[in-house]
C-alpha cells in the first residue's frame, strides 16, 4: 500500500476519533469581536498547539497585539519538495442572536439534513471545522506515514473576523520563518455538495462604524421636535443615499478602478449555470437586489458591494418613547474587487458623509479591517496538482471559481510574503455561516480530510523552479 | 385671614413635608412601557389612592386593558360653584440609557443649579413633580380649611407615556361620573423660571414601529452581497426619503390639512422673542434644523415634523460582523397640528412605505399612539380666572403660549367629555424631560402648589354659565 493509500485508510478508520477532536475544539468559545471572551480565544490556540505538538511539529502560541497566533513547523522528510504553509482561524463570528438558534452555539449536535449527518455549532465550518480538515490530515500522515510528505509549516489566527487587523504586523516580523512556496487555505466554498472548487478570486472589504453625534443629551421630541437635529432621521439621510434604485453605489469615484470582467471569465462563469433563483429562494428571497444588468455570479464575484450591516440609536425597546436621542450609528461595510483600493474607498465614504453633514452634527468615522480583492492564478502548478486529487475524492472535476467573500489574509500574504494561496474549502452554500445553526455536512467534513491527505500527496511533488 | 391665605400659609410652613411625599412618589420606578414595571405603575396608583383618601376624596384604583387608572371625588361645600376635574399621570418614560445618570433615575437626590436647588429624578417633573403640585395644593385646602372651595374631581392615569391608549375607553365608560366643567392640567412648562405661561396649544401624535423583513435569517455578506436584499438599507432609504433638504416632509399629502398660522397668533408669538439661539445652546446645537423659512415657535408649537426615535437591527456590538440581517426596525412619530388627522397621516405613511417596498420585502406597522392637535380657548372665564392667581404668585402675568409636545388626554376630555382643558405647568425647558437626569426646580415645585392653592380659590368663582 502506498504512503497515502495507508493515510486514507486510516482516516476512514478514525472518523469517530476526528469529530471528537473537531467537537473539542467546537466547545471553545473564542468570538475574537467579544473582549470578553479573550480568555476563551487563547484555550482555543492553545487547544491548536496542542494538537501540533502531538503529532510532531514544533508549535508554539505567539503573541500579537490582539489574540495570539499559532504557529507550528514540521521539516518533512528531507529532499527537495516544495514548502506549504497551512492557514487556518480559531476564532468565530458573534452567536448573537442567540433566541434564534435551536440549540447552544458552543455546544455541537448532530442532525439530519439533506446531506446526511450535519454538526451544528458556532464555527461548525468557519473556520474550525475548515481548519481541522488539514489539522487531520497532517494527523493521518503523522500517524501513518511518520509525517506529512513535505515540509510544512502552520499559521493559525485569532482574528480573521475581526478583520486579521494584527496579521500583518505579525507577516512581517516574521517574514522569513513563515514564507513558503505557496499557502493552503480551507475558508472558501465548493461548487456544490457533490462538486469540489478551487477558488481563485476574493472580494476584499473595508468595514466602518459610522458615529454621529448632534445634541449633548436625549431629547424630548415634543419640546424640540421642528427646532433640534435628529441624528437618526440625518443617518438614514446619508445611507439611503448610498444607492440608487438600481442598487449602484453613489459615492463619487466609487467605480474608477472596478474592472469590467474579462470576456473569458464571463463565459466560463455563465456555463457554470448557476442558478440565482434557488440560491435566493433558499434563504426565502426571490428577487436579486445588486446591480441591474449584471449576472448573479458577476454580481457576487465580480462586483463591489455597500452593506449596512447594524444600525442603532434611540430608543428600540418595547412602545413609545418619544425621544430626539443624542447619537446613531451604523456598520457599514464594503466589498471590493480586485483593482480598488479600500483606502480610496474610505476617503470617498467620509467624504459622502462629509458632504451631507450639517454643523451640528460631528461624525466619527472607525475603521475595523480593510483588505483588497485578490485574483490567485488559475493556471499554477498547484492548481494544477490539487485538481485530480480533488477529482479522486469526489469523482468529479474541481469547479474554478470566485468567492464574494473576503479572505484579508490572503491579501496579506501576497504583498508581504509574495506567496500565493491555493484556497480550497469544503463549505456549502446552505452552511449558515455568520448566522444562527451554521453547520457542516459530515460528508464534507470527512471528505475534506481525505481531499487534503490526497493533496498533501500531490503537492509534495510539485517541482519548485 | 381668608381662606387662601391660611392655605398658603401651611404650605409655606410644610414645605419638608411635600418634598417628602414628591420623594415617595418618584422612588416608585413606574415605567408604563416596560412590562416588568407592571406592578410598580400599580403600586403608584395605589399610593396616589392613598393620598387621595387621607385628604377626605372618595378615591379608587380603577381597571383598565393595561395600567390602572386613579379616580377620585370631593363634593366641595354645598353651593353652586364649578365642578372641576384634575388630571395627571403616575407613569414615567423609561430611565435608559442608565448610564448617562449622573445618580441612580428612582433614588431622587437634591442638587444645586442656577435657579437654587432642583430634584433629579426620572420623573421628577414629568408628571409626578406637577402632579404634586396640585395634589399638595388639595391637600393645603383640606387641613387648612376643611375641603377643596369647589366640587373637585380627580384623574391619574398610568399610561401617558405610551399615549394614553386605554384612556378613550376609560372616559367613554364613565363619562357621566368624570365629566366636569373644566379639566385642570399641569403637565406644560413655564415660559420662564420667572415666568409662567398657560398653553392654548398643544400638537397631536402619532407613534408609529416599522418592521421590515427581507430574508427568512440573517447572511453572510461575502456570500450574499450583491443578491440578497438588505433590509437596513432599505430602511434608511425609505426613511432617508421622509424629509427634503428644507425639513420638509414628502409623504404626499402631508400638508393638506396643516392650516397657515393666523397674523393675530403670529404677532403675538413674535413679541415673545423666543431666543432659539440660546434654546439650542443650551443642548449644543446651534442650526434649527425644521422647515426653513418659518420663526422658531412656528416650528415648534403649530407645525407637524417626522422623527425617528429609535432604529435598530444587525450587528451593535463591537468591532465587525458581516451580516445582511433579516430584519430592520424603526420607531417612527409626527408630531401633529391642530386640523391633521392622525389616521390619514398613517395611511400616507403606509403608502409611502409600500410605495418603496420591493416585492422581497415585508412590512408591519404598529401603532402605538394617535391624537389629535389641539387649541383650546385664550379668552375662556378659566383663563380670565387662572392669569391673575399665577400674577398673584409670580409677580407677572403668564404668557399665552404653544406646546410641541402633545397631552393625548386633552383631546379625548374635548371629544369624548366635551371638556375644555386649562393648561397650566410649572416645568422648565431645561428639565430634561424624557433624558437623563431629569429634573425639577424645587421653585418650580413649590410656587406651583401655592399657584394651584390660589387657581382653585380663584376657579370656585367661576360662575357657570
Amino acid at each position: 500500500m502506498s504512503d497515502v493509500n495507508a493515510v486514507l485508510a486510516l482516516a476512514a478508520a478514525q472518523r469517530e476519533a476526528s469529530r471528537t477532536r473537531w467537537f473539542e475544539l467546537l466547545r471553545i468559545p473564542s468570538v475574537s469581536a467579544q473582549p470578553p471572551h479573550a480568555p476563551d480565544c487563547r484555550r482555543a490556540a492553545e487547544w491548536v498547539r496542542a494538537q501540533l505538538a502531538e503529532i510532531g511539529f514544533t508549535a508554539q502560541v505567539r503573541e500579537t497585539a490582539g489574540h495570539p497566533v499559532v504557529v507550528a513547523h514540521h521539516p518533512g522528510p528531507t529532499g527537495t519538495g516544495p514548502h506549504l504553509l497551512f492557514y487556518g482561524h480559531y476564532d468565530v463570528q458573534p452567536p448573537e442572536p442567540l433566541d434564534l438558534w435551536t440549540s447552544p452555539p458552543f455546544e455541537p449536535v448532530v442532525t439530519d439534513g439533506p446531506n446526511g449527518p450535519r454538526v451544528v455549532a458556532r464555527g461548525a465550518v468557519d473556520d474550525k471545522g475548515q481548519t481541522m480538515t488539514w489539522l487531520e490530515a497532517l494527523r493521518f500522515w503523522h500517524q501513518a506515514a511518520g509525517g506529512p510528505p513535505c515540509r510544512v509549516s502552520v499559521l493559525v489566527e485569532g482574528e480573521e473576523e475581526i478583520g486579521s487587523r494584527n496579521l500583518p504586523d505579525f507577516l512581517e516580523a516574521h517574514a522569513d520563518e513563515l514564507r513558503a512556496d505557496v499557502a493552503v487555505v480551507s475558508d472558501t466554498n465548493m461548487w456544490d455538495v457533490a462538486t469540489p472548487a478551487i477558488s481563485t478570486r476574493l472580494r476584499g472589504m473595508l468595514y466602518t462604524q459610522v458615529d454621529i453625534t448632534a445634541a449633548n443629551r436625549d431629547l424630548h421630541s415634543g419640546l424640540f421636535g421642528g427646532s433640534a437635529l435628529n441624528p437618526i432621521n440625518l443617518l438614514t439621510r446619508i445611507l439611503g443615499d448610498l444607492r440608487d434604485e438600481a442598487g449602484e453605489i453613489l459615492i463619487p469615484g466609487f467605480y474608477d478602478d472596478v474592472p469590467e470582467l474579462p470576456d473569458t471569465l464571463r463565459r466560463q462563469w455563465e456555463s457554470l449555470n448557476f442558478d440565482e433563483a434557488a440560491f435566493l429562494a433558499g434563504v426565502g428571497l426571490s428577487v436579486p437586489a445588486g446591480e441591474i444588468g449584471r449576472s448573479a455570479l458577476e454580481r457576487l464575484w465580480a462586483r463591489p458591494t455597500a452593506d449596512v450591516n447594524g444600525i442603532w440609536g434611540g430608543y428600540a425597546g418595547e412602545g413609545s418613547k418619544t425621544v430626539i436621542p443624542s447619537q446613531a450609528h451604523a456598520k457599514v461595510s464594503f466589498r471590493l474587487v480586485p483593482g480598488q483600493s479600500p483606502a480610496k474607498v474610505l476617503a470617498g465614504f467620509r467624504d459622502f458623509i462629509v458632504a451631507r453633514l450639517p454643523d451640528d452634527a460631528q461624525v466619527k468615522i472607525q475603521v475595523f479591517s480593510m483588505s483588497e480583492g485578490i485574483e490567485v492564478p488559475a493556471d499554477s502548478a498547484w492548481v494544477a496538482a490539487a485538481a485530480p486529487a480533488l477529482e479522486a475524492v469526489f469523482g468529479r472535476a474541481p469547479v474554478l471559481m470566485g468567492c464574494g467573500g473576503s479572505i484579508p489574509v490572503v491579501s496579506s500574504m501576497k504583498a508581504i510574503l509574495g506567496m500565493d494561496s491555493l484556497l480550497v474549502g469544503f463549505g456549502l452554500e446552505d452552511d449558515q455561516v455568520h448566522s444562527p445553526n451554521e453547520k457542516f455536512d459530515v460528508s464534507c467534513f470527512e471528505r475534506g480530510i481525505d481531499s487534503h491527505i490526497r493533496m498533501l500527496d500531490a503537492l509534495s511533488r510539485v517541482r519548485i523552479g
